[in-house]
């Protein structure tokens, strides 16, 4: 998390909304990416969204199975159905996000029927600092 | 939705899942995309998400406000947030998921409160010759 908490930092000096992602396999970590929809013009470019894209390229494989991703926000909608899609191991997240958030929030993704693949889950996991970082970011540009 | 059909037979050649998608801005088609994670290695890869990547980057911008998607196959939680996320003005699609989609089946992505943007919805357009693509597609697999 350590390393998912310095690229959410990257983020916002980056002027991006501070979340980071990391996937690790086998106490490897195989891609790291930093929240960049407005530098990279992409909406989908949520940092989960990035590092599952970026891992499978490393593994050349579309499936993470014996991956976990470690993110510094609780994931949206998009990024859980992503992780899904992923069939990750293990989801582990900082900071929860009762606005945004898909997985302790709003549709729960992960306890739907529809949930084709459910990871285990770990919240609240470095989430002082996670959510330090957002508040910071957002009433610094208040 | 002739266009994203056309792209659906794209994906089922290719041996992936045949569904395509279509980005339109003011009667003019911006980005195609058909659903490829196979190809790609990209568990993210799908129609939806292609298309409106490549429409973000035609606009060079990380909103497309004024643009409609069209895809053969109702939206699954992962593309629903992504079209959120897209600020799509209009969704048109084909056929109906029951197992996967999130639109009128599942999580009902757009009618959750926890959801920040509701493109309007038209289901059912060039469903029969989308849901023929994918039976066609799952019975040749059997």
């Amino acid at each position: 998390m350590r390393i998912a908490l310095d690229a959410a930092r990257d983020a916002a000096l980056a002027g991006e909304v501070p979340v980071g992602a990391v996937v690790v396999r086998a106490g490897a970590v195989i891609a790291v990416a930093a929240n960049a929809p407005r530098a990279l013009r992409d909406p989908t470019a949520h940092a989960e969204i990035l590092a599952i894209r970026a891992a499978a390229q490393v593994l050349q494989a579309d499936r993470l199975g014996n991956c976990d991703l470690w993110v510094t926000l609780e994931p949206c909608a998009m990024c859980a159905g992503a992780i899904a899609h992923a069939r990750l191991a293990r989801l582990f997240y900082g900071a929860a996000d009762a606005k945004g958030g898909a997985v302790e929030h709003g549709v729960r993704f992960f306890g739907q029927p529809t949930c084709h693949h459910r990871p285990e889950v770990f919240g609240g996991i470095g989430e002082r600092e996670a959510s330090a970082l957002l508040r910071d970011f957002f009433a610094a540009r208040r």
